[in-house]
């Protein structure tokens, strides 16, 4: 039975992880008879938004506490992923990634990444085992692996972005997944486009099944 | 296009709705052809769980902001729902719904309704419109309307409470939905039993599945 390392950072698009692009990972994972373990760090969020007005608070609030929300309690913290002890690596998206896990959406291509994310993306491309990135995580991996080749949907700008970290672009509708099958990369545009619900566990249900088909 | 309802609470099923059985409804809902637009009460929680320690902490949070996370922000205060607008009402549980809507946690067969969801309930069954409830939200619909069948899965204790507000029980596993035509009353276990990600998208598509088959 395949294993999956699933990487979280708070619940909620905005100072989070993407709740749908999430869950449909989860399902997906499950649905094709494979288990999940899920990681986050145990650090405090870039901020604190509220999601009904999109303002941020003076709330704190620590990733991994409010990933187990997602969880069910069921999560480990980051600084316990071992790349070796899984046969694949998924990063869901949302705004927060850009925010907590690196700094792009504050310093766009100046972007700095945590420490822990980066040895987690590295450890396990040095194991030449898959990664998955949905929505706007291929930003990240970009940006720490820089020549792969990825997709970030259609949005001009993010494209240029990523190019300038030294990845190469394809253009992807919903639903679709570009596979980087020489680097073991696998790309998925999810709520970079105007997605609906449906669509989101199709990219997640393709991205899946699109690793475990490369996977030996 | 059939409009369905889908009430919330929060976000985390300690202390709001439960994640993915909000989610798996909503795709449900869309993968069937049908609308939804979310609900939630413009009050604080009942309390606030760190969902890592399963502990209560000493935060205040608002049940319509933080079910705007799951929402992205799409939500609208309960005092705004109209039965007459919709084509039925969904509850997603989680313990959440048993501490915020109901005092049930707490008060046990005692149990109070807050008032708003009391007349939510009672002016969509008086409309003879469809109310489906997962995991726990059942109990909700056995304290407003009493004498309907319905299940809660196989725990002993809240059958008996269920049965001391007047309804009839039956006993359900993993995905498996109770239909009570005459009332219009839809219920499926979910999280009252050991379910997985999979058996709660199974149990949600066949809950909007057999509503559907019962709407003229």
């Amino acid at each position: 039975m395949k294993k999956f390392a699933v990487i979280l950072c708070g619940c909620g698009h905005l100072d989070g992880s993407e709740i749908y692009e999430t869950v449909m990972t989860l399902l997906a994972i499950d649905r094709q008879g494979c288990q999940y373990t899920l990681f986050a760090p145990n650090e405090e969020q870039y901020h604190v938004m509220n999601h009904l007005t999109r303002q941020p608070t003076e709330e704190k609030r620590n990733m991994l506490v409010e990933a187990a929300r997602i969880a069910r309690g069921a999560i480990l913290d980051l600084k316990d992923y071992h790349a070796e002890n899984f046969d694949g690596l998924i990063l869901p998206g949302g705004f927060g990634l850009a925010k907590n896990l690196m700094s792009y959406a504050v310093d766009g291509i100046h972007t700095k990444v945590m420490p822990d994310i980066e040895k987690t993306i590295q450890d396990t491309f040095t194991l030449h085992k898959p990664i998955g990135g949905l929505c706007i995580a291929p930003v990240l991996l970009a940006k720490v692996l820089g020549d792969i080749t990825l997709t970030v949907g259609d949005d001009v700008n993010t494209i240029k972005d990523v190019e300038t970290f030294g990845a190469h672009h394809i253009n992807t509708k919903e639903g679709e997944v570009i596979a980087d099958k020489k680097n073991m990369i696998f790309t998925t545009p999810c709520f970079m486009l105007n997605a609906s619900v449906s669509d989101i566990a199709d990219s997640a249900n393709h991205l899946i099944e699109t690793i475990l088909e490369n996977l030996v």
